[in-house]
């Protein structure tokens, strides 16, 4: 990797930081976001502001350029990768260590008197800018809102914003039509005294109105946002896209059965004009939803007294409650992709003593299978496939530079996913194809134990997923042992295999309470770093546990894990097993074996089966 | 229980709300919150406020008077006891209800428009004045500093403030002489470079200058500030307490060693005007620490610019990890403690199958015991002694109206601790003096399950202790059961029996890590409403853990009880532990038998000695 030359770049930036076509006034700095307009965790190229201006690609990071200074803050998972794409113009600020300061801090440590900084209104949060605008006007500077983005404005060749077509799915996919979707919302907006919500999450634009698109990689969603009122939707959407019959047809366009169900058009663009439309006409109670972690920009448009901003919206909240359809899509997806894993899995078996196996080479090959499957869409993410050392990179990705064969000595972690029409995986998987050594087997039960420790727990109604962190955790605590991430995430439905407003993890408090229908991962891992990585991950549906008592009527909740694909018996040390651990290993891997065996035979993939069936084999 | 009759005391209020004595332009509503100038948990008294309004005498709860209404807010734990306390002039507000409105909405939707809502700055918290404050400008309102304490304007006969007589502490008990805390102190202020350091709450001002007192009930604090300064000392406590010579000779105020360790002593009331003193002498970049859970009134003397709030002062965390001396007191104070209760259990035994003994006679007994023990100074809180249904009362203290004798058919739980000049104490056992029911002996062996969860825990160094709670919990939601409160919190060494700012709690993310040293409650419960309360409490102090692998250096830590008190085995079902379990239990007993016996056999305590040995029988 060798690092992006950014002297030239630099010198544009800081001519236009005083460039009055830009701006009135000259700003002495100006902070580059990560994110997109609608604060996405995946972005689209033309997105890609922060890399092009320092050259550093990881999904996480801010930089700021002042007169004389450039700086990019980042996590402990990049430290590494950013050190080595940037050059000597920039200063890496290592994110979690005590001598490095916030950007607030050093922004107020490096700034003459009374300066202006500068942003993007539309790439940076509201709860961002309010955090950033109250460090520095307390210290006698002012946060300016940049309309024009100054990167945009020295990058030549940006690539345009993706406007791929649109999908629309029928019911058999969503179980809810989207009319039925809005009108649910506006139940809960009228619960709540709303007359407008403004959905500006590409995700919950896509669930709400039944459409998928590819503008993000990984992710099946599309530019757009949406204004929904008690008896009126607007769609803002670069209006090419909506040409197609079936979409036109899906939407209703031409022929709408309600008025208050007619989907107006507008362009992508047009948000902020028609959104100050909306706001003009307000009564003088009247209030409009809008997420805390929309941009400063649409959320400044709403006067504070009709503004209600809220921290997950409702159809966050609906989306992670996933219907009986979804739940059977999910189902059917997960199925299909231990298929295309069994396959893969065998043949691993076979091809890596021939030294020719990498870990881009799997990558490959599990995408092939899995494109074999029915509704097969794309990945979910980019695949992880990590021999040895790499599997102890927890965000590792192969590249031609660091590709490493598979062997018989080593062990591979893979961790892989994709989305199907039905419904979107996530799966790792850890294996041995020679011996493993008894310090990996123990390390790797220690990790099952408490994948276990997760996916067997029974916990009250309204209990929030960080509570269940610490049962993965215990059986490495006891041992010494740990790992740097949290247990588990929410899962799309054919959406964004990240999502919230729920997940296990030791550090959020804010998570919302799990409920039935809902889906996670379960995903402890261990990380000996420069020897081996392990993590065992399977998605989980909540579901209702059936218990001796019920105290105060409050029911109770347990998990079902809808991946299955076999966890590799030569990795465990039985020993360590309580005989609940192996009942339930036992009884998952029969699970395994009647479901994906019924699969994998209707498809004829015999040698997968075979080794389905070996796989399975109960412990004692 | 009878209501206050309380129609005259709202009518004298209401005046005193309009009385230009106190204020220069009327108010339209009056704040009354529950706690004292130094946002104590258990309060004197003088302090009793919004008892002394409105009746309800429970810990928690805040009333407000506007001129139409009167309504208190309090928790579920007591609802009841309000409801009982209080006449039909009162609402009862019934926090954690989703129909209840907060005190903010409330004040909105019955205020007329641009009202003045009064508050004593003196017992308001800073960060609470700062959210009321918001709330109201935000509707129109404002929030007002009323000076004079309007409830004391009208209570007659308003007890005086206690001024008790203060105990001088020596090495042997504190393990560092107040210097050296003053010393270390500003060791932490010159590291953040922090000017002065004003300290009000009372548990630190005691701990800080190795003295006690009495002025609240259970707990041996005096009331007092303190401000610290990198070269001074000033201590704000009522003159005429130290004219003693052991104070004065302890506090060396007739010959200071050192002119930076000279204690300026200053009458309790003028630390607003010293501090203004203080303040007005600040070089520009001088900075103030002051906890953001201190009083409006003091916090806001500090300008904002020179004022840095913390969460947790360096006191509050140099306190809770105890030091050699203090935990080698603590350890005493747990085997006197366990002494007592062994005699109370033994005689119990013999008494019950009389008839005669009742929650009251316990608990007074309990405090009979335990006042025979060297250096016993006093009960650490109202001793919980329940029988029956009086058990699933979480809060339950017994009054003559409630009281109910103890039988051979009904569960008994006693919570019961005292403070002693070497340490405090606090300690929970359920017990049958009958046959208990399989359901009983059930829920119990949970409940303790959940107990050896948590001090059997090992977790890595810097863990919080919210993230053990679920732990406690396991074995209760498996069979679909919960209890809902805390499962710990930290404990002073002669000191306050609650303190922060560690804690075991699935309510609190906030809390700091828990580090070697600590010392903090296991009290995991089950309450069934109506039949029977269980809860199981030991003390324990964490300590460092020997693990097999020790990964990335970061050490592991663990509990050890301090508090050796038999568990019954007799409400034990052991088909339900675990072998781990049952040698938990078998080691603890061993450990009670010989640490507690050897004292009994000191002390000739033969009766309870032999009850010890028959509890202390290994399980199989």
């Amino acid at each position: 990797m060798s690092p992006k030359i950014t002297v030239e770049l630099l010198r544009q930036l800081r001519q236009a930081m005083k460039n009055s076509k830009y701006i009135t006034e000259p700003i002495q700095a100006y902070i580059v976001p990560s994110g997109d307009a609608h604060q996405s965790e995946y972005i689209a190229p033309c997105d890609c502001r922060r890399e092009f201006i320092c050259g550093f690609n990881g999904s996480a990071g801010t930089a700021i350029v002042t007169e004389q200074h450039a700086a990019l803050w980042t996590d402990g998972r990049y430290f590494l990768q950013a050190s080595q794409q940037m050059d000597t113009n920039w200063t890496l600020m290592k994110m979690g260590l005590k001598e490095t300061p916030s950007q607030e801090d050093w922004l107020i440590s490096v700034l003459p008197e009374n300066s202006r900084v500068g942003v993007d209104p539309w790439i940076i949060a509201a709860d961002q800018w309010k955090n950033m605008w109250k460090a520095l006007s307390g210290a006698g500077h002012s946060l300016v809102a940049v309309q024009d983005n100054l990167i945009d404005a020295i990058w030549e060749d940006r690539p345009p914003r993706p406007s791929t077509k649109l999908i629309a799915l029928g019911l058999k996919y969503t179980g809810l039509t989207w009319q039925d979707k809005v009108t649910a919302l506006r139940g809960k907006m009228a619960e709540r005294r709303i007359s407008w919500f403004v959905v500006t999450a590409l995700d919950e634009i896509a669930w709400l109105f039944n459409l998928r698109g590819s503008d993000i990689q990984y992710n099946p969603v599309f530019f757009a946002y949406a204004i929904i009122g008690i008896s009126s939707i607007k769609l803002f959407v670069d209006s090419k896209r909506l040409l197609e019959p079936a979409v036109r047809e899906h939407l209703e366009l031409d022929s709408p059965s309600k008025p208050d169900l007619t989907v107006h058009c507008f362009p992508y663009e047009s948000v902020y004009t028609e959104l100050q439309a909306v706001c003009a006409a307000l009564a003088p109670k009247e209030k409009i939803w809008i997420c805390d972690k929309a941009s400063c920009a649409l959320t400044q448009v709403i006067p504070k007294a009709h503004r209600s901003a809220i921290p997950y919206t409702p159809l966050c909240l609906a989306k992670a409650v996933k219907n009986p359809t979804e739940i059977q899509g999910m189902k059917m997806a997960h199925i299909k992709d231990a298929v295309a894993l069994c396959e893969l899995f065998a043949w691993l078996e076979k091809e890596i003593p021939k030294g020719t196996v990498t870990e881009i080479s799997v990558a490959d090959k599990a995408e092939e299978l899995r494109s074999q499957q029915k509704d097969f869409v794309g990945l979910s993410f980019p695949t992880i496939s990590s021999v040895g050392p790499n599997g102890a990179i927890i965000h590792y990705r192969p590249l031609p530079e660091t590709n490493r064969t598979l062997s018989l000595n080593e062990v591979y972690l893979i961790d892989s996913g994709a989305q199907y029409l039905d419904g979107t995986t996530d799966v790792t998987r850890t294996m041995h194809f020679g011996t493993p050594s008894d310090y990996e087997k123990e390390c790797f039960t220690y990790v099952l134990k408490g994948h276990i420790a997760v996916s067997a727990a029974v916990f009250p109604s309204g209990t929030k997923g960080h509570l269940l962190d610490s049962f993965a955790r215990a059986s490495l605590w006891d041992a010494g042992l740990d790992y740097l991430h949290g247990t588990g995430h929410g899962v799309g439905c054919f959406l964004n295999v990240h999502e919230g407003p729920c997940g296990i993890s030791y550090k959020t408090f804010a998570d919302e309470p799990l409920e039935a229908g809902m889906i996670v991962s379960d995903e402890p891992g261990y990380y000996e770093d420069g020897s081996f990585g392990i993590r065992l991950e399977n998605v989980v549906l909540v579901i209702p546990a059936k218990t001796k008592y019920n105290y105060r009527n409050r029911g109770s909740l347990t998990f079902e894990p809808l991946t299955l694909v076999p966890i590799q018996l030569k990795m465990i040390n039985t020993e360590l097993l309580t005989q609940k651990e192996r009942d339930w290993v036992n009884d998952y891997h029969r699970k395994c074996r009647e479901t994906i065996g019924a699969e994998l035979e209707r498809q004829g993939r015999k040698v997968a089966l075979d080794w389905l069936i070996r796989e399975t084999e109960p412990i004692v």
